[in-house]
């Protein structure tokens, strides 16, 4: 896979400061360029915000931050890169001056993305030395999160750059879709201000309100494109009838003068008014960063629903992030320097998200089971029981668990959890799981559990090979050193 | 809260069908009118989709599901009925026909929907003798899952008819908006108008494929849209500054030559031919049929995360999806004499959803514990310790749980849990539940826990009022006459 080895980001606002926490979530050095003075501070909180995100979002290994250097001059940032990506305002004169000036400073074969959201590539790379390196890499609010990203190139961009641009946005969790021909605002934005005119219309004309439209939005077509888009959605509408027989139904529709479309709204001091106004009371006095944490949240949950979906195999936006959490798995799987065995092994690092509490904001009980349940996972990936040894029919079943409360885990705030292996035979493997409070150090859960190794299709218990014994062996010979664990043994009720 | 008494359906299509749906599993009783050689058939398929759904969607307990009558008349159809809805194929000389004769027939108090996805109402009611009660009610496919109801009365629509429908809505799950003013096809259709014309250009023109146009919605703004719409989204990325700010800026796009949408492209045999293939490509094979149940199944997924939303409070559609579980709930609370105590509980009655299974299809080990917790929950209402109770201040909180694996839960598969109480007394309560497959009757996991009755404020073990404790008390008692399950007592690892 290829990867960004060196990413250099000039412009640091909302979008640049997206990039900026993707690259370096995904442990790539990054260097900034951004003159303006609130550049670093704006930079810093959509990178906790991003953090936070993130959190939430892959319990998968995330690799080690990359380096975040804020630049002096813009030849500083872009010596070394082999990704630079522009965001700067969205002004043709501008964005053309700064990309020649990267064009100038740049390796000959880095490549050059720019976050325009609606200038031609070819218009950009004009005045560039070396144009064949430079496309449009358009991306989406929040880019932390949201994975898509525009790939547009100019009439001099060369087949090799797309190709590239399109397979380095893998590891970083991006989904590259390459727009075919060039033209103004692309596919996204041509879809959104459609939408967007027609929705002007309606507030001014007093059809409906702010909050209105949104809910017609929200409930309804909103849940559907999430997952499927428009012509899927409209594949299934047209039945078994089929898709063009759903064209024809729909067709003559188009003539009829259900828009406004033709006509250019005047977005005048009234208008902004009293959108301004009803955009107020529908926020409802959440501020903008209370909705950006709703937001994010609200992603992250659908990202998880979508993860499950296609009967376990991931649908849409939750399929991408299940191939993302693969790539982290398979990065990760190499660094065994992480784990002394001469201790309990430090395994689950985690927060707690909103889709875990209860309206108390306390750790829902099943989610503690979930996480002891990584937790033996990631135990079982260390002795090489991982994903491609489950697929070829073994596996290790848990078939008995002893779960203590000893305290409460609460909204955000950062659990880890650590195993002691017990014992372990052939066939048995008995662990005892501790999930602590981060800040506090303190033991808010335990699980003792017993696993069996199974041959999955017969359904049976069956002997480990014994290159796993060994290695589940090792790790039991020396936690044997350890004391037996307070609670270990203890059947419910059981008098202290 | 206003209630639905008894509903008639003119046309059974699939809005037609998905309409009975929605009132059928809210325990309305239908009949239904149409003369389609298919209706009986097209409903059913629905119907089936419908409580597929159902089961995944909420573990709040569904009332007795309606009585479904095909009817030889429309006449017979809608005599008894207090909400009829007119779902008849989209021409008004039809419609106005229609709904006419429904009219002539309905008591003269009878609210009457049209399911219209365009028509104005005025045109709709003009020849009707009583057209004060006539409005558009216009819904979503699919509509057992969407909530969204676009309201729309005509010039002789009275208010109490807009309030009414509003009102009836809400204890069938669905989210009503009112609509101020009737425009040819509403809210929602002009978006989706909007969108779709400039979509099809982007197609005729060869931008971009039908895929990669679904790809560009469901990996970006799709997300946004499904939790938070067009101008709550447009908050967010004005910022600090403000909606008027984020106006201010985009405002001149308006006038840049950035759409088609001032032509009407010609949807000729090429274009449908072009979008039907580019279409079955995307598809790759799956069915509509598949398609419906990923997209339910997605869509059932996307309300579980947004329950969860906004710290546990819920947001959008799973807000309201967290209402209407309430006001389930809060109809079954009555209900006692479903329990015999002579024997343990069955509590719980659920399906395997697709968020609940991994890659294999088997159901993951904490959702055990998800049923399992549950099951506690319904035994804790049955002693009077609800969400009230709760939100008094005082709950029981489990502190200890063995649990044992005996088989298999599989997707798709029905599950019910039962609970023996063990012991009980003023701070504590042992149970143990069982979960079998509905289907084999086999018990497929156990769980011993005990519990502690709290101050939740002040986080300690306190005694349970009286009459909670005589509650279970009285169950405790019956159920020591039981013998002592098999697994009670057990700690991990015990010998047989």
């Amino acid at each position: 896979m290829s990867k960004i080895r060196q990413a250099a980001c000039v412009g640091g606002g909302v979008i640049g400061g997206g990039w900026i926490a993707r690259f370096l979530l995904a442990g790539i050095d990054v260097k900034v360029f951004d003159p303006h003075p609130d550049a670093e501070r704006i930079v810093g909180e959509v990178l906790a915000n991003a953090e936070k995100a993130y959190a939430m979002l892959t319990g998968a290994p995330l690799p080690p931050r990359g380096k975040l250097t804020f630049s002096k001059t813009l030849e500083e940032a872009v010596a070394g890169a082999d990704w630079i990506q522009e965001s700067v305002p969205e002004r043709l004169d501008l964005k053309r001056n700064v990309l020649t000036q990267i064009d100038a400073a740049a390796r000959p074969d880095a490549l050059i993305g720019s976050s325009t959201s609606g200038l031609l590539p070819t218009d950009l790379q004009r005045d560039m030395k070396h144009p064949k390196r430079l496309f449009v890499a358009h991306p989406y609010n929040p880019v932390y999160l949201l994975p898509l990203v525009e790939i547009v190139g100019g009439e001099k961009t060369s087949a090799e750059t797309i190709k590239s641009a399109m397979d380095k946005l893998v590891p970083i969790g991006m989904k590259g879709v390459h727009i075919a021909k060039e033209i103004e605002a692309f596919v996204g934005d041509r879809l959104l201000e459609a939408l967007w005119r027609e929705a002007l219309w309606l507030i001014k004309d007093d059809i409906c309100t702010v909050e209105t439209l949104d809910d017609v939005i929200r409930y309804s077509f909103g849940l559907r494109w999430a997952q499927m888009g428009l012509f899927q959605t409209y594949r299934i509408a047209g039945g078994e009838a089929g898709m063009r027989h759903f064209l024809a139904q729909f067709g003559p529709c188009l003539a009829w003068p259900w828009t406004k479309l033709t006509d250019v709204v005047d977005l005048d001091d009234a208008l902004v008014e009293k959108i301004g106004q009803q955009s107020d009371e529908q926020a409802d006095g959440l501020s903008i960063r209370e909705l950006e944490r709703i937001r994010d949240e609200n992603l992250v949950g659908i990202f998880h629903a979508l993860k499950g979906g296609h009967g376990g195999k991931g649908w849409g936006a939750g399929k991408l992030l299940k191939e993302f959490e693969a790539t982290l798995w398979a990065s990760a799987g190499s660094d065994k320097t992480l784990h002394d065995t001469a201790r309990p092994l430090r395994l689950v690092e985690t927060k707690v998200s909103p889709a875990w509490v209860d309206y108390n904001g306390h750790m829902t009980e099943h989610r503690y089971l979930q996480v002891f349940g990584d937790t033996s996972d990631a135990l079982l990936r260390l002795i090489g029981v991982d994903l491609a040894y489950v697929e070829g029919g073994h596996s290790y079943y848990s078939v008995e668990t002893h779960i203590r409360h000893l305290g409460e885990a609460k909204l955000g705030h950062a659990i880890y959890s650590t195993c002691q292996v017990l014992s372990a035979d052939e066939k048995r493997l008995q662990v005892f799981h501790t999930i602590y409070e981060t800040a506090s150090g303190e033991a808010i859960a335990t699980a003792e559990q017993m696993l069996l190794h199974v041959d999955t299709k017969a359904g049976r218990a069956t002997p480990a090979p014994a290159e796993v014994f060994a290695k589940v062996n090792a790790i039991a010979a020396e936690h044997a050193k350890l004391p037996t664990p307070e609670g270990a043994g203890r059947h419910v009720g059981q008098k202290r």
